[in-house]
């Protein structure tokens, strides 16, 4: 099955694939061949390639192309799953936006937009050395791609060898942000929904269209309060359980299992909700889980940033929020698919590193003593816990 | 071929192979299959693990294994190449932490020694915090290990299909340094010099022992001294030219080829020399070689620090040198084979990450302003340049 990467950016693609693309002309390729792990035990190499983006003064009213495949399917009308998609991204972009300026009262977001020749664009916000905020990026992105057929065959798994169809058109939109505050106390936040479709092959009478939603909101403290941590994961399960019972025991352990750092066996931090691949829901009611899911980000975190933004530390506290801060970079460096691809497929680097914090920090062979605040955060990172 | 990975530290090993190892009962084993260049146009993607290293109270007098191939050849013989070549790193590794403690005046290196239940091991040596140094790492390891019969003949090229030998035994050993200073005139220096062989495949009547040399030394400054370039450069063309008037121009492009950041199209610094898989020299030429550009170390660099470590500088200075420092770990996590091989096959984690600076940054979309100090050393890592 295609994946949709999860990212902490919005330069996400879908891929898989052995097979290079068909390069279009005038585009920069970049071609990669890493395995992806998509579905367990299901591993496809990749080579895809995006145009280069260009600023914009302005932000569109939509990113989605006029002519988007209108004589099939209206892709571009209001009421398409990709225009509702765009418009749920872009209102979560505004909404975290506010709220963080809020908190900040001051200090206001930067905003850069860009589009790409053949389609698509993105919105990047950057609040940077604010008074609560070390760096705060909150994107949102639109991309139209292509991706080669032997990846839709793959998906669809019986589609017979003689059919040779041609490269496959994807859309992918969505929203992610990262949330790195100052005081040691309050929690890095990062958050990612986003939506993936591809075009039915056009010489493959029959062939359907095909459609995924992802994404996740975990957290990463560098000291653990309780409540907080009880908080976060109470709204989690509070949006979850609105759509089915089985949803956050599912999606907080596949979090736990993808924000694993395996050269440290640890996790980045303490985890939240995270899904792939999922389609094997009604459309309308994944859309609905998404919104909801992503409206949950302020009230499960902003209060957390509210009571922990102006308490007392020390340098301690400062160099081990830094040292875990290390963590997230090799992280998002080494593990995390959406940054790796985003890197590798020439992505806009500024809003795929964005996840970055301001700062980082290694010390060789650091060992917190056990029973000490650190060695809890650390310990619990190893072996995650039941919240609630 | 089979390649030795480069390495900033000292876990290097040398992989290859689309197959799985033949596991070895109780070893921890990672197993990976991201495709690595080896020599130009020859990608293989490799499956090694190996053992859990365990710390040491001493320092043995080699790492060697007594009984290493003894019938065959006498590896452990301290005329063997092998033998040799850990007394040379060894005796680099003596020599770069003398003359850092001497800069220091005062602060020690802290040292680890491991080894594995299976034969070899290491010392690494760190100083963190100092006056002078933020970190500095300098490491030597010694690995036995198996590597898959297929990267074998893939090596040799010839071998007939129906020969089906078993895995085949390597040896490697090697020292690799980064040296970060606290002042950002002073610049980064890394080094590594790495020796590589295989066995003979036992069931395979004649075929031969292989062995390559690998290394390289680079600096990385945050600001130019054409002065400080130029020395750095021309102690390492006298080092080559001692050997092949070919060496340094050759060996300058592939340094200036392999630290690049390809997301970003910059290099991490201002180069050097790099080289990998040489063995179609005389085998004692590169063993001198090798010795000859780890004993350079000391002259090309030490005399930079000494001439940089107290000038003034301002917090904007010191900003722009964690940017770069950012660059670095961007480098060392996500391309320097060395790193992401030894992350993926259990490497000792703490020697394999001593090459990440003690703190690093990145801001969102920085650029410096054209003409700038801080312009001019990124043009010079967009733009490779001669020095002499």
């Amino acid at each position: 099955m295609a994946s949709l990467v999860s990212s902490p950016h919005a330069s996400s693609l879908p891929f898989s694939s052995t097979h290079r693309l068909h390069h279009t002309p005038n585009l920069p390729t970049l071609s990669f061949s890493r395995p992806i792990k998509t579905k367990p035990n299901h591993s496809l190499r990749c080579s895809v390639s995006i145009e280069k983006e260009v600023p914009e003064t302005e932000r569109p009213f939509t990113f989605l192309r006029d002519s988007d495949d209108s004589t099939h399917s209206p892709s571009s009308s209001p009421t398409s799953v990709r225009a509702r998609f765009e418009t749920m991204i872009r209102a979560a972009q505004d909404s975290v936006c506010e709220a963080i300026e809020a908190v900040e009262g001051g200090p206001k977001f930067r905003e850069d937009v860009w589009s790409r020749p053949g389609g698509g664009g993105g919105i990047s916000r950057v609040l940077q050395d604010g008074n609560v905020f070390e760096k705060a990026g909150v994107n949102v992105s639109v991309v139209y791609g292509v991706m080669p057929p032997e990846a839709y065959r793959a998906a669809k798994g019986s589609a017979s060898s003689d059919q040779k169809p041609g490269p496959v058109p994807f859309f992918a939109a969505g929203v992610s942000s990262v949330l790195h505050p100052k005081n040691p106390f309050a929690p890095t936040l990062h958050f990612n929904y986003r939506y993936f479709e591809t075009d039915a092959p056009k010489d493959v009478p029959g062939a359907p269209r095909q459609w995924w939603f992802g994404g996740g909101t975990d957290f990463t403290p560098a000291y653990i309060f309780e409540d907080d941590v009880k908080h976060f994961h109470s709204i989690q399960k509070q949006a979850c359980d609105k759509f089915d019972p089985s949803f956050y025991p599912r999606f907080k352990k596949w979090c736990d299992d993808y924000f694993y750092i395996k050269h440290r066996d640890e996790r980045r931090g303490l985890g939240g909700i995270f899904f792939d691949d999922l389609n094997d829901y009604d459309q309308e009611m994944l859309l609905a889980f998404s919104t909801e899911c992503a409206n949950s980000v302020v009230p499960a975190y902003i209060p957390i940033v509210e009571k922990r933004k102006d308490m007392e530390f020390t340098e301690q506290h400062k160099a081990w929020q830094q040292l875990r801060r290390g963590r997230y970079v090799e992280f998002n460096l080494v593990y995390d698919r959406g940054t790796t691809f985003g890197l590798k497929t020439g992505g806009r680097i500024e809003s795929i590193l964005v996840s970055l914090p301001l700062s980082a920090r290694w010390e060789y062979d650091h060992k917190p003593e056990e029973g000490t605040e650190e060695w809890k955060l650390l310990d619990a990172c190893i072996n995650p816990k039941e919240w609630i």
